[in-house]
């Protein structure tokens, strides 16, 4: 077998080190947050059949998901995101509980994308979702949790909302069809914003391109006079338009009387398609670039999709490959004061154990290096960065004593194995 | 689409409820107690190579593997276990690295089985791996680490021990090449003893067959006569052999002193190609039926499959859905005495947001709910079994006050928002 062997897949990682650290570190205390605000956990399939995604997850989605046919012929797909999963899991079992439910996950979700900076096509994602709640709170509950974590954790970030109700709107009324609103909004998540006018322009007519175009130059102040302006073209859905602007602006008064910065972009799109209203994305600076960090949104009646009753629903996700890049270094790493119990080999193990127990009993962290040497144990200690030895000889042994080191400062106490922890807790 | 939308892929589950948190509880301690033995984390990828498996994960693995070809070409597999990742990942990325390396993981792993009671297509590994350490402390400090942390999440549990070595060394000088020694332990492991005794026999005559069936029917205490008797047979390897027997004695030995019934196994043989010495399988109660819930032995060399220098190894994997099993129901739910924060529509939603994170700050688990009635808000917290609720009307918002109910006592107090966590904290 040749080198490459040692190698994953391209555009897959290896996370080993303080990467790791960190990611765990993010991964916990998002579990633990999301709890803390009333959260439940959910634990969707890695592998799903592929038309689970293929129905409402966008253009973007499809095209890179990684599909195969298993042994018992199912095509079945790697979850390029977790959203549609949770619907599925709802009706098919919690359709029942009271509402609204309250859940997250944490998972890995695989693009086949071409592999770019912190872009990888196994990624891990950490999601909130609501069901069942019409309010603007489920969705101002959900961003409100997602910026404590991101605060708890130490990384400053602010909003950019938009709504996709307004594009949707808009292109309806100019004559567009489901599918083809899906490809504009496509191509505007992809900024390609020339090319989705060019678009509407082909199936409608200049005169559809020139209507949304004014859409999408409109800042928030100056949305209910453009609303008033087409109030005719909008028609029955005037009060519809009404509704998700109040609820826009609701959310972003809130989000900033809370006291973190949100701004409106009227081209924010997002990739998914089954977005339906309020639509917003995290931002963070990485060395100084404001890059996107996650996002959410409505997407009331994903359920209809999958043959469910309407249902409302708001959620987010986190991409916690990029949070971690926003981290500065080191925040993470709560330096934990492991002991290293150096034992030498002719004490019998029960001996070291015993001690270990009393440690980690204690929820000081502890291991054992069990060798013919002191000098040998120290000096390990040493390359593993580690502070503090307790050293188990011969002497140690036979008169039921420890010996604590301090490898900072050199000092070292032999005492009885009652009065060791205390010893420990000192130093 | 049809209803058979809602169905995930056959013999993969969706895990909500209880079942959530109770892997989640597990999930989370294994984490924490890895940690306070001195494990760090690594986060091996989901998608590998297939060859990487196909090496030397045995022929059982092989059997049942995800195995699919990627949009680039590459024949890639689910990984169906975690260690052959972890040495590829220490050969890459971690060579350098003072040793003994200590490592933890937790992943899910795939393998397409037919579907059983407990048994997964997609099912959850815990891990700890030790590399660069020959000493049984390596061994010793895996098991305990694991037995500790059953007993941290309350599953009785007792060890079944053997030795790979015995096995190859018997087969070897019967005759028998390694690709065949696969295949008969593969056959013992699957407690088909009589058609391994008959695959020796027919390979290298009765009489080999018949010096292996001493070996898989001597008990502990009569290993030594074994060996004194086959010494001659055993020739070079003899040494070999008495260390073995000397380290299986010794990992025995000190897990009872540490207080771990432990029994030697002559049969055990485990479903992995790579072990090298000692083995040992995790057995606890469910429903008073003994089930393996995991285990691990030693893997010294599989470095060198991979084309890097001998290395010593040895690690272990718990199956963290077996051992959720196991745990005796409503152990793992500590109750967090949630709080729903009742909140009329009229008021400014900075108001309830407010008393949500002072609250959450606190460490008490809360969450809003809007209503335009606060009955409906009370008829919510019944439904969701939460036992405590504030009420924020347009009184208590005009006062800069709080009303705390106790759902239980039906007690009820209007406090100021000072207050408002002292009273929270006494009930």
């Amino acid at each position: 077998m040749g080198k490459d062997i040692l190698q994953p897949p391209r555009g897959i990682r290896d996370i080993v080190g303080e990467e790791a650290e960190a990611l765990e570190y993010l991964m916990d205390s998002f579990r633990e947050i999301a709890r803390l605000h009333g959260f439940k956990p959910i634990i969707p399939p890695t592998i799903e059949y592929s038309k689970l995604f293929e129905a409402k997850s966008g253009e973007e989605i499809r095209k890179t998901m990684y599909v195969f046919t298993d042994k018992g012929g199912r095509v079945v797909a790697l979850r390029p995101e977790v959203t549609a999963s949770v619907v599925r899991i709802y009706l098919r079992k919690l359709r029942g509980e009271a509402k609204p439910l309250r859940l997250y996950y944490i998972a890995q979700c695989f693009r086949y994308e071409e592999p770019q900076h912190a872009r990888y096509r196994e990624f891990w994602q950490a999601g909130l979702e609501i069901i069942g709640e019409k309010d603007i709170n489920g969705d101002l509950s959900v961003a409100f949790t997602a910026s404590y974590y991101l605060d708890h954790v130490g990384v400053k970030h602010y909003y950019v909302v938009g709504n996709v109700a307004f594009h949707r709107m808009f292109l309806s009324h100019v004559g567009l069809n489901n599918e083809d609103q899906d490809h504009v909004l496509h191509l505007i998540d992809k900024d390609m914003v020339d090319d989705a006018l060019k678009y509407i322009a082909e199936r409608v007519g200049e005169n559809g391109a020139e209507v949304y175009e004014r859409l999408i130059n409109t800042p928030l102040d100056k949305l209910v006079d453009l609303m008033n302006e087409y109030s005719g073209f909008l028609g029955n859905d005037l009060a519809w338009f009404r509704d998700e602007l109040d609820k826009t602006m609701l959310f972003i008064d809130s989000l900033r009387e809370l006291g973190y910065e949100a701004y409106y972009e009227p081209k924010l799109a997002r990739g998914l398609a089954y977005y339906s209203g309020l639509i917003y994305e995290y931002k963070a600076l990485e060395s100084g670039v404001r890059v996107s960090i996650g996002g959410g949104g409505r997407y009331d009646n994903l359920t209809t999709i999958y043959g469910g009753s309407p249902e409302y629903s708001t959620g987010l996700a986190l991409g916690l490959d990029r949070v971690a890049l926003t981290l500065a270094g080191g925040e993470f790493s709560k330096k934990r004061g492991e002991v290293l119990i150096i034992s030498l080999t002719r004490i019998p193990l029960k001996y070291p154990y015993t001690i270990l127990k009393m440690l980690v009993d204690n929820d000081i962290p502890a291991w054992i290096y069990r060798t013919d040497s002191i000098g040998k144990g120290l000096s390990l200690a040493n390359k593993k960065n580690i502070d503090k030895a307790i050293i188990l000889g011969e002497k140690e042994y036979s008169e039921n004593k420890a010996t604590f080191k301090d490898l900072i400062k050199g000092e070292q106490y032999t005492v009885s194995l009652n009065e060791l922890i205390d010893v420990l807790k000192k130093h």
